[in-house]
């Protein structure tokens, strides 16, 4: 700093004048930056503004304004940064009046659209301490204790899963050979990394050959024999497979997707047929996928007998337990997940039912030493033998949320969870039950979880629906106005559920099916709040002409 | 909600006694998600507690605590989730005990060994106001507003590095077709997705074949005729280079590591010789990448030539400006840059020399129509023409981070930024200047920008080193003199600087050289603090005995 800049962080240039400031923008940037009792003044002032601002964004009842979406385009078309600094009481009056009040209010509890949800309001100043603090996480040299609170976290949850022995945890919880786990942005990344491990596993160096991840694909497939490699799941896989299948290399056309029965589980015949098949043709089966809730309905497979059928052909075995996980948690249904303990590796996301923010993605593995398999290092930092987490691992630099999922589990415990995750389900029952006794709406399948698909009848069809008599045009008619239906009730913005296609409910697989879609996760909404968004839905539709 | 469970959010449960909580696990966890004013006292007082850590963490000018790393790891040992919810009081106090007081001090003025920084302090009122919001920016119906924030944030950066003109941006800001930029969440998964979207590009559709996205790799170069792909670069590539060309299955022997000059820039002979060579050999060249700030020494590429000979090549063309991108916003040193305007696509990480919080990278690209390559939809969201950005990323669910990346470019303007840019390379080459008068150190390069690489010279080497008379076995006394130096420093914690291993510089490639590595980013380093650190370098290397 130079002393001319010392000076001026002596002076106040709390929200100044636009000209005061512009006049000197260093001693207003060196004011940013100062920390200890001037700037609390500037801070605590900014952070009454963001006070206030989310308050009143979280106690909104409604999911979202009615706004066109073309007048907030035209508020964000400014490619030029400003020049000089802009001044912090008009920016905040316009974060509010446009990013802010045009945000989906993704804690209200009539927006039952999506895995977004209320959050516990401790997330809120322990983020705000996570960025005072501003650890990289990807090595001890900036992130000392972090790492090792990290590496806790992540042995809770392996724990949760797969239940190993006390000594197992001693010798791998803080073992810098050992990985129990891996935290990520989001659960993308967590399936591309439990693939990455499968890949280099299945492929790895032997016999003066150096592995897939020093010579390819090509070379490895050739090495060790193999005609192609495969990855093989449902067809209601998350579309984060298609992009490791691409990523990887292999192809998205060697990602077979097996077709799913009504319950929206992998048809196990199909899959065991498909597994012998491969085998056959001499095709490296990465994986196999088993997936604990799909993103569109919230199904789970069989995990025990995928687990059996991938043991059999001798293959990894990865959960996508994104979104399912957390019944782990739940005494009463943790049955559902039965198998997922056989798991090679599984995906859990943070930021969805352990009710923490974006950001917080998760794969574990029951070999602690497969993520060895990607394991890299640089001569300025990830050097071999230290406790560096950046070493395994798809992201380099990263955030310390690892702070957030500690405290998630510590503060809100097992069962609290419990409660949150049957809280879930038994609102899911309750408006499945509102469902398939409202002649407005068809049920589309029993919901397994606390995703719910559904859908408006309109009332010339409801007779031919409830004897399913619907022809193929009754059925586009109905979807056009699900379809319809659902776009204008998000675009008035009391209440909100999403949409999804479905080709598997109760009328075959010749015509696919526009369904609504709710998620039920918000601890917030009520069994009030869930009449409503019907009743919303039912009101809209009737000013529908079809 | 039920009846009781509304009932029991009448009560108070702010930091109850233990038995209470654990007799009334539902009722404390409604009260950790209601919003209003109950439960302001709560998060309000949490609020108070984790603002008076973060203020004490934050006002430390020591870089760390001197702890054992063996006591850290014993008290983060605990395994198993508590079955109760953990008393929020008791658990700050024990994460302000046990984590925040032995995390590394990043934003200390006497802690520049690494790519954190000091940040600005609106950044943590707006992180919290980000984590209250709980926008999920992977689509419109989890971040309407945002969504167009974020596109208007990334094209200021891209108009900054690319400067294209009124009407090119008016055409691609808010256009769903175009991708101007993507925000991810580090400077790694930005590279991957540059090479990513490179490699699909270069290996499209075509005459019936469809890409290598859906055929794979292996079929893709066969059916365009390759015998290879490789990705070139100069050896100072970061290691994220070594995960792309490991995950998209090349293999890392196929990222070729081009020497480096004893500037630290890729010898450009060597470069066109080895792009000669490839295209001889009929190998696909993915890209070739060039350096905007090596992780090791901070170098800058010769970008201008590098472009020319990818545009000869008829290569991508991608810059790792992870580090140096926001050298951009100076005037005076732009012109270190000279080219980037040229890249195809360009990593900047908001992380670094944007002063903005962990989890904010960036890739830019040149042409709108690129991120195409990669792009990928579901039933349930990602639907065709929408403006979801989670349709063409490598990752899907994530934060709200372009909330503070918008802030940042409007807050500290282009000025401010220019001002911390220049402000860096200022101190760096006083420091420099200071080392070069030291007779305890020598420094090891002129430094390009804000890093900086030196040594200590104990005593009886002074005077061979002062006349380049070290031999091999010197040199590797003098090694083993630096590791243990700069351990011992960052062990003391009073002051931070990290290490590297040079194979370039004034004594050929016969022997690693073992660098301090300072990093000069915080815009609250002092002359005085680099002094500090100096000088506590050669108090701590006086006690040391060879």
């Amino acid at each position: 700093m130079t002393s001319s800049s010392q000076e001026m962080l002596n002076k106040n240039y709390l929200f100044e004048s636009e000209q005061a400031l512009h006049d000197d923008v260093e001693g207003q940037v060196m004011q940013m930056f100062a920390s200890g009792d001037r700037v609390n003044s500037l801070e605590k002032k900014i952070d009454e503004i963001t006070e206030r601002i989310s308050q009143d964004f979280l106690s909104s009842i409604d999911s979202n304004t009615n706004i066109d979406l073309d007048f907030i385009l035209e508020n964000f078309s400014d490619s030029k940064i400003p020049v000089q600094p802009t001044n912090f009481e008009s920016y905040l009056k316009y974060i509010d009046n446009n990013v802010v009040a045009h945000s989906i209010h993704t804690s209200s509890p009539r927006f039952i659209g999506h895995m977004t949800s209320a959050l516990p309001s401790f997330v809120r100043p322990l983020a705000k301490l996570m960025t005072a603090m501003n650890q990289n996480a990807v090595k001890i040299e900036t992130a000392k204790a972090l790492s090792f609170c990290e590496r806790e976290a992540l042995a809770m949850l392996h724990r949760q899963i797969y239940n190993f022995s006390d000594s197992f945890y001693t010798q791998h919880i803080q073992n810098n050979l050992s990985t129990l786990g891996i935290l990520v942005s989001g659960g993308t990344v967590a399936n591309i990394t439990a693939l990455w491990c499968a890949r280099n596993a299945a492929l790895g160096p032997k016999d003066g050959f150096l592995g897939v991840e020093k010579e390819g694909l090509a070379a490895a497939l050739d090495f060790y024999g193999y005609k192609g490699a495969v990855i093989i799941g449902s067809d209601l896989m998350h579309y984060s497979f298609d992009k490791a299948a691409d990523l990887m290399g292999i192809g998205i056309h060697s990602l077979i997707r097996i077709p799913t029965d009504g319950n929206n589980r992998v048809n196990l015949q199909l899959l065991r047929q498909t597994v012998m098949d491969c085998c056959q043709q001499n095709l490296l089966i990465i994986a196999i996928i088993g997936v604990a809730g799909t993103t569109d309905s919230g199904g789970v497979d069989s995990l025990k007998e995928i687990a059996e059928i991938a043991q059999q052909a001798n293959t990894h075995f990865h959960v996508d337990a994104a979104w399912g996980g957390p019944l782990i948690f739940s005494e009463q249904y943790r049955y559902k997940l039965a198998g997922i303990e056989k798991a090679d590796s599984v995906t859990i996301d943070g930021h969805k039912q352990l009710y923490l923010p974006m950001g917080i993605g998760m794969v574990f593995f029951r070999d602690p030493y497969l993520a060895s398999s990607i394991e890299k290092q640089a001569s300025y930092t990830m050097r071999k033998g230290s406790f560096d987490l950046g070493k395994r691992a798809l992201e380099g630099s990263r955030p310390a949320m690892a702070l957030l999922l500690h405290a998630g589990l510590k503060l809100i415990g097992l069962k609290g969870y419990e409660f949150l995750i049957n809280e879930g389900i038994r609102k899911t029952q309750y408006m499945a039950a509102c469902i398939s006794e409202m002649p407005e709406f068809e049920l589309l399948a029993e919901p397994d979880t606390n995703l719910l698909i559904y859908r408006y009848i309109p009332e010339q069809f409801r007779s031919h629906a409830a004897k399913r008599q619907l022809t193929k045009i009754d059925n586009q008619v109905i979807n056009k106005f699900n379809e319809y239906l659902q776009k204008t009730q998000r675009q008035i913005g009391n209440t909100f559920i999403s949409r999804t296609v479905k080709k598997n409910v109760n009328y075959g697989n010749e015509i696919p099916v526009v369904a609504m879609r709710a998620v039920i996760a918000n601890p917030l909404t009520t069994e009030e709040d869930i009449n409503a968004v019907l009743k919303d839905q039912i009101q809209i539709a009737a000013k529908i002409s079809i």
